[in-house]
């Protein structure tokens, strides 16, 4: 049996997922966190330097040191029977998770702003017309594949998804879920999976 | 034989890997260009909202809107021989992939700012950090890797990754590949494979 170890922040963001996979197939690991890089105190910042990437979340597998949420996810899912069933399904499953690798990377170049003034405008763009624009793609997205993100079944974006927005949900400090009642019955469903139950039950609470 | 029509901007960037893959697969394909979003007169700024989520590339498979530079290439990669042999040598590359993406994601944080002021004081930082930082990393895993940024032999990711390396080199106006030797020669190898070559030697110039 493979070690699993995530070295993450504190929160859900593009780590999540990885958690959400990893106990859909029933592994254990250990859920290594920092405080989250916005927090000055962060051991994060002296440690930075010694990842190769500067980047987290890193997955270790025995030990061998991987990087990219999506890419971390991709590899799980084909031991967990969550990829597609050929490239063409994979490709909708990634325009998927590419775009919303756009959204995070849109939220982190706020969180990055040093002027208060223009991260205050930025966090109300991102708030009332980045964030709609997104979850409206994907509220329809789901209603029109059977009640999924793609192929009209579970695969392993819908893990990575829900592991993310619920930190959206955080930071635009809105109850996303009740409003996009697509992505809510998707959660809801997910969510209900006795696996991701254990570990929903279990987890621990994080700020975003 | 199906049709291929990309739309992108008239720069290589997250364009160019599809056209380098289309040509190495010796597809036709209409190449669709829009003068770059930095570009205030471009016909982009009128026409983004007609696109799903408002970015590009996208290629059209007989009319089928595809999106996601990446996922993208993985998808034709597929067809054109060039995925990894098992799910740990895809992971290998889609680490590469995804940390590239990284670096383009800071890019277009800096050309999206809005303030003349921070934008050339980002640059900088862009141009003697954040390139130095990533084109290192890539320098070495080429050589440790037989020449080729992952499992020691051609993938879809050398022709990405080398597309959109050009823009940077162009962005920040200093010739990388003479600085890095060994991605200047997984340059000078895969530019040199016949239908790449036949590409480049055809392909309009670009700014970037």
């Amino acid at each position: 049996m493979p070690t699993y170890k995530l070295t993450y922040f504190d929160i859900k963001g593009l780590g999540e997922g990885i958690r959400l996979l990893l106990s859909y197939m029933g592994k254990d690991f250990e859920d290594n966190r920092f405080a989250f890089a916005t927090d000055p105190t962060s051991p994060w910042h002296k440690l930075k330097s010694e990842f190769k990437y500067g980047k987290l979340p890193m997955l270790e597998i025995d030990g061998q040191q991987l990087f990219q949420s999506t890419a971390i996810c991709r590899y799980l899912a084909d031991e967990a029977g969550l990829l597609g069933a050929n490239a063409w399904e994979n490709l909708q499953i990634d325009i998927i998770a590419g775009s919303v690798k756009d959204l995070a990377a849109e939220l982190m170049a706020i969180f990055r702003d040093r002027n208060a003034d223009t991260k205050v405008e930025k966090m109300k763009v991102f708030k009332e017309k980045t964030v709609p624009f997104y979850l409206s793609i994907y509220d329809k997205t789901v209603k029109e594949n059977n009640g999924y993100l793609a192929n009209g079944k579970l695969s392993w974006v819908e893990l990575w998804f829900l592991g993310f927005v619920e930190s959206i949900e955080a930071v635009v400090e809105e109850p996303i879920f009740d409003k996009y009642t697509n992505l809510k019955a998707l959660k809801d469903k997910v969510y209900a999976l006795p696996n991701i139950k254990k570990w929903i039950d279990k987890r621990p609470k994080s700020l975003y």
